[in-house]
């Protein structure tokens, strides 16, 4: 794919759409530092502008102008990803959607609230929160993360084993297309059977097919009642063991979280806590249970012990106040900080069925012995998704950039063998993008970038992602 | 679309490939008759002839051969559809997945099931409920319905309301494309960033871009205990707005179906059974609680009974026995049949925010008194489904043909005006077709025939249907 650079023409029409202050150029090297990198590893990638429109019909201005003159845009939201798909790596323009920041309707009689994409997952969730609803998905980065970008990446987060990921809360879109149309994917239901289903096609598609400008999410009733409890274990492998007989007793837990022990070890380091954590034990499994009343909370976690007593475990912490709880889950959320922190990285998103959880920690260590590097390993097993976190340490940059990469090609070979995928939640982006034809087949792809190419014709659209 | 019909040469290379036991042609009359409707209307097409492959293997080269010779398939499941999706409108092949019938494996440790799309549905519910496990969706026709056939048109039925539709339990799917190319559409796994949506992408396309040939279904724990009640009111809007209202007190029911007088007048007729029912009960809801806890479902009755206080209702019915609330349920799941046992009708899908639902209820009314037909309304009114019925009777063939399709336009104007879509869970197939610019604008359309274009090249796959 050929591009066209920003000329100071480029630069004139769409200062002319978003207007002088919406507007960052390279030459303001502070307000431009943010936007040259997302959270993936330590990437850099400097565009040439980037644009802050403020609604739809702006973003079809500029992507009309881009479409025409075969400029790369790049669709940005809080730059939160995890896979590199906010990088401007062909340069061109950054299209950033943190202006267009409002909840606009939560709607009480329909359990439904429509809201634009640079609105952050948190402050929607609290926002709801306060009309007794609830919006379950919660990435760990909900804090500072934009829901159009939940949606783009299809996130999950520890809520999404008893309640879905993002996509599972969407009902209808609007987008505006490489071409600059804009048009709403659905309609505003909770069943719909009129044609294909374009709000799915356009979720988990990493803002290659369009930029999403509102979204009408359906809402639930909040669950009041939780409780939380901290177990471990002695063997890594028994704890993801665990997981799978837990749901085989009847009990779906609203979060069902795996932990090595270095990911609590980094973690409490990370924050400054001191965590006396005995030598033998090896893995934690966090536990969350919700719904509208306490003893039968009670009674699911009698039924939760007794499947564990089953396993080599220590002392169960159960959280009593409020306060342990939010301190359990703030160490649950801080890993993925912690272990960046602390070495550079490569985070691998995998996911399997979730018995075969087992399987995929031990092979990652068998691969890890193979190719020389430590892993540190956490994630949402009651999903069987793995976050596989492999540090640098004091491997050499030789073995990190050129045998490293096989390691990990063995590792998605692993997933897709054992009935997964490379991707659970993060997306494939830039980082995963070599790794692509291990979980789709030549049929697959054939047929993604044939969307692609009917979306984007020009190929303007986050280029250099997925495919 | 210009197809070349079917010649003995190509009934001999069918032939070749299924051999000749699972072949029929139009001179078997009698074995032909069934594949010549559906469950629509009273609509008959008689195809060329009609293949019953038995893997996707055969299916593979089925297909192959049609894409290379321009003959067109429609595929078909049971047959139980009701948007005319099976249909051999341009003649040409049916092919019947019925010989596609095995559950080959539920998998207890990950809660999932691989299935061919020839299972009926209440077959499969049987079967995985024995391993205390539950696949929740229940089309009124699960008795006779494919699996496959509920993938292809998306469908409901009660439990949608708590527990989601067809396409929320696919994980993973076995596809023959019209190009006779096998793929899978994704992983065997709860949550997946890899790629666009294609498993998503293919449920609900009605059989127009692929065939379905294996499914991995995700299963959930089977919720032991439930409370089924019958709720009459004086006010059929007052009925609807109910509904809304239970939602907001923060219950979920595992059903809330909406029934007019006539509907279960005319089901009770169907059924033989006599009800009594007060002249001023006008209509009913059906509720159903299910969970792990009888207790907590008292406790959730009691809530819904503080909502029900504030509207104009009759005595409620509590089934006590299993045997109460499976003729509860009966009653409710004749009352498509009973309609279509008693007249020429049509069937509407239409789907609203489910608020809305008096709205629509009052709108149908009026604008059946503006055309002058009569209809019978039932539905899934916890979704925003309602099911309009609008019966001949003593209307002129003149007036059903000519005029009743502009009333049928102002019904799915009205829906697209409170922010539904003219198909919930039934397809638009071939009897909505003439309406779906109402629920589609332009750019959608084009996205629909750009998909349909990409995998079936030669439109040989279901022509006729959606578009």
């Amino acid at each position: 794919m050929k591009f066209n650079k920003v000329t100071p023409k480029v630069v004139e029409a769409l200062l002319a759409i978003v207007g002088p202050e919406h507007i960052v150029l390279p030459e303001a090297t502070d307000a431009m530092l943010r936007y040259t990198h997302d959270e993936t590893e330590d990437l850099r990638y400097l565009p040439e502008v980037v644009v802050k429109p403020v609604n739809a019909e702006e973003i079809s201005r500029i992507m009309q102008y881009c479409h025409q003159n075969f400029i790369p845009i790049t669709p940005r939201g809080a730059g939160t990803g995890l896979s590199g798909g906010a990088l401007a790596v062909h340069q061109g323009v950054i299209l950033s959607t943190e202006r267009l920041n409002k909840i606009i309707s939560i709607d009480e009689r329909n359990l439904q609230a429509t809201v634009e994409p640079g609105v952050i997952t948190q402050v929607f969730q609290e926002a709801v929160i306060e009309r007794g609803l609830f919006y379950p998905p919660d990435p760990s980065s909900r804090g500072s993360c934009f829901l159009g970008g939940n949606l783009s990446e299809s996130s999950g987060g520890p809520r999404a084993v008893k309640y879905g990921v993002t996509k599972d809360y969407v009902l209808n879109m609007e987008v505006v297309l490489p071409t600059g149309e804009i048009t709403w994917t659905g309609a505003n239901v909770l069943k719909n059977a009129t044609g294909y289903n374009l709000t799915q096609l356009m979720v988990g598609s990493e803002g290659t097919l369009g930029i999403i400008t509102k979204i009408v999410f359906k809402l639930i009733p909040y669950p009041p009642q939780n409780l939380v409890m901290l177990v471990p274990f002695r063997d890594e492998e028994e704890a993801c063991a665990a997981v799978s007989r837990i749901f085989m007793a009847g009990i779906v837990p609203s979060a069902l979280e795996f932990m090595e022990r270095d990911a609590i070890l980094w973690a409490s380091k990370y924050m400054n806590i001191a965590v006396d954590l005995p030598e033998d034990i090896l893995a934690h499994l966090l536990i969350e249970l919700d719904g509208k009343d306490m003893d039968l909370l009670y009674k699911d976690a009698e039924e939760v012990y007794q499947v564990l007593e089953k396993y080599d475990v220590g002392e169960i912490l159960v959280a009593d106040t409020e306060k342990q709880k939010a301190d359990l889950w703030q160490l649950r959320r801080n890993v993925g900080h912690a272990v960046k922190s602390n070495s550079i990285y490569k985070e691998e998103d995998t996911v399997v069925p979730r018995a075969e959880l087992p399987k995929l920690l031990k092979g990652v260590k068998e691969i890890g012995a193979k190719y020389n590097f430590k892993s540190v390993c956490y994630g949402h097993a009651g999903d069987g998704n793995l976050h596989i976190n492999i540090v640098k340490g004091d491997m050499t940059d030789d073995d990190w950039n050129n045998k490293l990469p096989e390691g990990i090609r063995e590792i998605f070979r692993l997933c897709v063998s054992l009935g997964g995928t490379i991707s659970g939640e993060h997306g494939i982006g830039l980082v995963q993008r070599p790794y692509i034809g291990i979980a789709l087949n030549e049929v697959q792809l054939r047929l993604l970038k044939g969307i692609k190419q009917l979306f984007d014709p020009h190929g303007i659209l986050n280029p250099g992602k997925i495919f």
